[in-house]
């Protein structure tokens, strides 16, 4: 197949859907609802909801169904950008070759930004179509477990305080398994449940989540000093500057990229029983270890 | 009934549910299960969860069955005081009579503290028990539309957009009505639905709740000037140095006064048809128009 076109149908699907989904910019009150929308139409890469997509399709849904859910992890990942960047968090002043949204709407209105998107993700995840194995209560614990204390958030926490500090191989795998990997995989199953997924579609999916995700996070951390910050649209470089934990700092630049293929391929190999109809989550493994940015 | 015995013995059970229904302080990573508790046991009127249960009461529903969405009302009030004390925010160094969250764990943690309960606060929502009109995809819309970019964020937007402007009386009102009442008004619909309400018992209990709701913030303008620090347990005279736009700011002290007496009473004459039930309820609506912090 090919992922390229594959990627450009969905994320117009995407966009469209999510245009629809979201409060218009002429909302009261206005500056808000401008402050989430320039976040959220960045011009992001929208890997989760594309995931959520592929996901529905893996297990012989209709990518339409997953869609609120497609809308709201992309709400949950906005967010957690806007606050990422702060300037009491990452300060980041660049993102996705824009100012951050403290940069343009001050930091007040950044954070409540993001509040608003987080809490708006919840709203769409609740207002999701059941099937007969899920319904919104699923939807809205997967969610929260995937993005919350015992999942992205944890991560987040985690990074912080190791800013400046010896962090082990371990602790990074903890960070980068929370931090990243755990909305991929809720991205991965809420899209299948949304598809009326078995527990057992939903425990081999949740495994190529969590190779995927920490796949594409060494990936980033490698991308990250290769790259330039025009190729990025971030400010590249800065995983050093801030003596963050990273897989290329720990192993080294060929260890790193070597652990990024072995994931890659483990991932792969864990849903290949699934047969043609999970080609497109395939697909997407093998395009994430090759991107740029 | 004696109010002050039954807010008391209302408040122990919140306080012993919400204790089992939050992660352990130890939980890992434990800076942020400190923190998450660290506000959200740090001595609060707990008003809102007892709106919840009064509310479920007062349609002839046991507390017990409301108590998960008691918790997740408080955790949505939580993380609001948490960010909304950080320095790009209010400021504010002092909350109930204890350091903030950012002064005593920095302001990465208060921010990401503040998230999760956020978080949280929908995965106790949406484990709320469905009853036969209700199910946990209406809690979770509820608490969301009451704590989203159309309820209480929509009022902290305008509100920090005010300071130092001249606020109209009109304006005024939005920022009330939605920083404070949409919450509590939310509070007391969702007790209420998890005892099964009618439509038209919540079309009621949802006037009540925006009258006391109002009244509520008018009472807390006038003792952020009447009362000392010491008394209120958080900075007093915050928002006359923040130029903020308040009732008796704008009114005259003796006018607020009258307004919150008026309001009061509007909000005990709706329920008056609701009958004995509804008792605890006129005498919280009581209670609140002489409390004195």
């Amino acid at each position: 197949m090919d992922i390229k076109t594959y990627w450009k149908q969905r994320q117009q699907a995407f966009e469209k859907a999510l245009n629809l989904a979201m409060p218009k910019a002429t909302l009261q009150p206005a500056t808000l609802h401008k402050a989430m929308r320039y976040s959220l139409f960045a011009g992001g890469k929208r890997l989760r909801p594309i995931l959520v997509l592929a996901a529905a399709e893996s297990v012989g849904g209709k990518p339409l169904n997953a869609m609120p859910l497609a809308c709201a992890v992309e709400c949950i990942h906005t967010y957690s950008l806007i606050h990422d960047d702060l300037p009491c968090m990452d300060d980041d002043d660049l993102r996705r070759g824009m100012p951050t949204s403290h940069k343009v709407f001050g930091e007040g209105i950044a954070v409540l930004a993001g509040d608003a998107l987080l809490t708006y993700a919840f709203q769409l995840a609740a207002q999701t179509k059941p099937v007969k194995r899920h319904n919104a209560a699923h939807y809205v614990n997967e969610l929260a477990i995937g993005s919350g204390n015992q999942g992205m958030i944890a991560g987040q926490v985690v990074d912080l305080e190791g800013e400046g500090r010896k962090v082990t191989p371990k602790q990074l795998r903890y960070i980068h398994e929370n931090k990243t990997a755990a909305l991929i995989t809720s991205s991965i199953r809420l899209g299948a449940m949304s598809a009326n997924a078995s527990d057992k579609q939903l425990a081999t999916l949740t495994k190529f989540g969590q190779s995927l995700g920490l796949a594409f996070q060494v990936i980033d951390d490698i991308l990250d000093i290769t790259q330039t910050s025009e190729q990025l649209g971030k400010s590249a470089g800065k995983d050093l500057e801030a003596q963050k934990a990273t897989y290329p700092a720990i192993l080294g630049m060929a260890k790193a990229q070597a652990e990024a293929a072995r994931l890659t391929k483990l991932a792969k190999d864990t849903i290949k029983s699934m047969g043609p109809k999970a080609a497109p989550l395939q697909a997407i493994a093998e395009y994430l270890l090759s991107r740029q940015n």
